[in-house]
């Protein structure tokens, strides 16, 4: 059994985290922080996992994270920074949900982020776990740079176009669609139920932060940098991301197969068959990322359509699936639930 | 392993049981018919199971559902009652999500559900499939009559005071509200999005067809007529039912001490600590039901909150309880999934 | 023209407010005040108002608010007690849309709403402001206490019953259901899309601030004190009030009739035909009450259904009914508005 | 006052017909017609319109539509083009809100609509109802073909790109998003709230009867053809259009100048201050298209956002505004209402 360690579990990644350790067979849940929870019951909290999770969160100061086999950073940015040398020190495996050690340029990462970072070294050694491009680099890892929800969708999505080098790396253009559950579990007004719902709205469009390490992700595959504009959106749902991705075409080749053959080795991308249309219910709850691609009216514009689950794919499950194969598991144990529709 | 058919795959019922055996250990899925779709897979329906369930809708003349071991009907009122007989004469153990083998009496099942009775002798032999009550029926039984989603919900809900016989039950009064999904997967104008969604009203006040069957089970529990007023209302979210209940207490006792007790043995009931509400996403996707007990104000009236999942624990799920019991399998075997929050 | 002035204009009310009377063709809207805002395009925190209202938020001690004609308090609880005495004293009428003014015993206001009251004197002084009972105070009056949300459909509702004397007054039960605008525009988590999208619970079951105001006001027109169990829930909508109320029935008599004669020369409440649901859209964005009246089963419990919309009819809406009154304009000038819907 | 006839009231169109032109000064509704509902209060469909329309439903071989000013079709495709020539031979002004007279080439129409065209000739002579655009030739004109919904909100946001002639006119991308009024109230399973609602999904990627129709405008505009990729998505929500558009820039030039001065005579398209996002709800209910204007990053890429609520602008307030134009009214009266919010 691997004994886990989670660092702020009170947002909507760390309930995510608890759902799905609760039912991995090689998982014990050691130890769950809050600062602002210790000494509370988790299923206070989080009243769904009332009979499956008996824990109290408690004081990082308490925990003896040091005693985990890996622990997760479910924290808001500049926390894990502050925190992994020491755990990767005593030899304990670190996953960061948070941006921490995403963005291999420091001096980027911290214009983006407003803040300095901590330690640029572990940044260099951190592997970014995307595993349906970085398989081999998780599995020996001590430290992952899980990717964000956006991210994930992004490039998932792009993957086979930039690999082939058949488009106009150029002007790449992600429009992208994320329920709220992506803001997090925070009190803020704008998404709130009566301002967020019966309501569609973009923002960030003059700059987001998931929009370097989108450029950093594309840019190592291509092997040059690439253009992108990336717009956000807000959709009244809970969960669900749904990236509409439009690229020029500079070769003519057929889209449907290129698409297939890449990810035929991949459990948790589905390319769905020529035509389709996924929609983000069909991933609810899981940890797959559904594809189809469309050439309409036989244009020299690609249109991709990728959609996952942002707490899942996006955030907890590929962060599990990164742990499982950090020691050695398959790759799908714990994160192979069906998704929940209607 | 128990080999499953299950009539009518089409609606709601019929994609959650197909979410739920494709996860059970001890179910080989053998055959699903519709007659609408047959010849389709089921994954081009419901996108969910792409990946999960490799099965194509079968016509029902070729299904072959007597060499299943157990045969679910999730289809509209009056196909099971056709088709029943045949299949328990050759052995197969037959449970109906719809409400054919609900009513005892026939004359009443007749008058609600506007049809002739196709098979009264089996409706006398049919076991009323709530394992909190019948739960040793049920093991021996060749045919389950599944409960409707709010007669689970009123009746756990009451239970216990109607057990204890110290309310006045004159004067039951149910006000319960659903999510559309009750409403089944039919294209109809007043479930549509635009009209169900951001709206709340109440419907079937002057009578709907739970109202018998609730009364039935009810009155059993007491050995005497009971008086209920329900009032179903339609909510803007998708799974779930919330029955608030009130009871007119005739005696002084301590409420939350006979509901810990009465369900201190169940494993899909789970009655809070005191003071709390229950909400429906506590459930969601789970056979819960959670429920939680009230006496405001130290009035003579007592208000018990109870939610489940209507597709789950008030269909699907509990099915599949009464499966594990009627073939000996632990009663939570496939059906204790960590309920989907947010 | 009559010369508005607005107090606290941050929240939902505030803009309800401004919604209305920038259509009201006898009202100069000539301050909305807000201490955090002081500055800000009204426009700019209020989206829809663009090119409608053109003002900006003052600041209170700048405001001038004793040339209004008459000053909207749309604050928190415990804002216009403080600064009622001096308006009025200047000979401003004071409208209260918090609860200051609500509750005639200052002991139980103060027990409820956990503050010392300021102004006792005018307490008493006030009018409740539920026109179909105080229409002629109002008419008069310096000071009104606008109705709670909750109050004014659950008063609404019940009125006819309880004037006739038909139902036994100690056992009412109001289960009622909120949209979630009604917990106002602040940042916190439990309303948060996330949060309280497809979801439904109770809560306050124990006590909720509405419980006094309501009992005060059955009791007034019972002539003795009510028995009131009221429990309030929360709907993933944005606007709208659905008031399902019980009363055992203690004279035989024909209920529509009755509904139908009391609502006769209302124009804002609207009894529907025998056996009709009203649903919440249809009052949405109206100061319509519409009423529905159910006898089901013809049991001697009458259920009648309530539906408002909580920002119109009750708060802003009834609000501005009100100053018609006091200024002597016609009744419905200026929020005869057409419900939208879909 | 205007006497007007609706051709076909029982769809979305038609009660938001129904529902401005009951608070249109200078209008008289002398009937609406419904195959379906004939006899029938219009009210018992719509209750929003209870106390507002006392109308019937009648007959449409019964209606005397010949008598009327002006007769809005708010039928589906292909039922005003049979019936137009008559009217229109009568002196009767018709406002077309289906496809049937918007598409002018008419085998193109044939191809998209999948029916032979019954009155090429009057395709000819109507005029499409942009007032944007066409504002001279609609005051005049005796038939209007009125834009469909997606088209208002792309053409309203692309205008002065094209005019202006700075953008690559090949490679125009619309990323569009719709609520699901847009679909019609016609019972359909998709559209269901169970199917639609906590969803996102794009749909017709491969072609859609609104490209044509946008492309066919904006070729107008730009005197030749123009290269567009149209995806339009669907939202959980009831009201509201966000167009997303892309265009690579040929000239660098100050878009937010562009676009104000573009506008600064329109009533019902506002230019937001520079980067701003609109949201949908900000014209809820209204007759108002806002756009913001960006280029993020200072890349050659113009990001245009368009919301605009697709039953008014982008149908039935658009109608009226063309009725009010070629009555020689004010363009605004009866459409001037400020947006719901929440």
């Amino acid at each position: 059994m691997i004994n886990v360690g989670i660092v702020g579990g009170t947002g909507y990644t760390g309930v995510e985290l608890l759902r799905l350790l609760a039912q991995h067979p090689e998982v014990n849940i050691q130890t769950i922080t809050s600062r602002s929870e210790a000494g509370i019951d988790v299923a206070e909290i989080f009243t769904n996992l009332r009979g499956h999770i008996n824990l109290k969160f408690s004081d990082p100061a308490e925990s003896k994270l040091d005693t985990c086999d890996v622990v997760f950073f479910a924290t808001p940015n500049g926390i894990a920074m502050q925190e992994t040398e020491v755990l990767i020190n005593a030899g304990v495996k670190v996953i960061d949900l948070a941006a921490d050690f995403r963005i291999k340029n420091i001096a980027e990462w911290e214009k983006w982020y407003g803040m300095q970072h901590a330690c640029p070294d572990l940044v260099a050694e951190a592997v970014y776990g995307l595993p349906e491009i970085n398989r081999t680099q998780i599995t020996t890892a001590r430290l992952i740079a899980n990717p964000g929800c956006y991210p994930t969708a992004v490039q998932l999505g792009f993957l086979p176009l930039i690999e082939s080098g058949i488009v106009d790396m150029e002007h790449l253009i992600a429009d992208v669609k994320s329920g709220v559950s992506g803001a997090g579990r925070k009190a803020e007004v704008h998404t709130l139920h009566a301002e967020a719902s019966d309501n569609f709205k973009a923002y960030g469009v003059p700059g987001h932060r998931h929009l370097p390490e989108i450029k950093q992700g594309l840019s190592n595959v291509a092997g040059k940098p690439v253009g992108l504009t990336f717009v956000p959106h807000l959709v009244p749902m809970i969960r669900g991301i749904h990236a509409t991705l439009y690229a020029k075409l500079t070769k003519d080749i057929d889209l449907q197969t290129l698409y297939e053959k890449r990810y035929a080795d991949e459990a948790f991308v589905d390319v769905l068959p020529s035509g389709k249309h996924p929609e983000t219910r069909s991933v609810r709850g899981s940890n797959l990322c559904r594809i189809a691609v469309h050439q309409p009216q036989n244009s020299d514009t690609a249109v991709i359509l990728s959609v996952t689950d942002n707490l899942v794919k996006g955030a907890a499950g590929q962060a599990i699936q990164n742990m499982n194969l950090m020691f050695n598991l398959p790759e799908t144990m714990g994160i192979n639930q069906v998704p929940l529709l209607p």
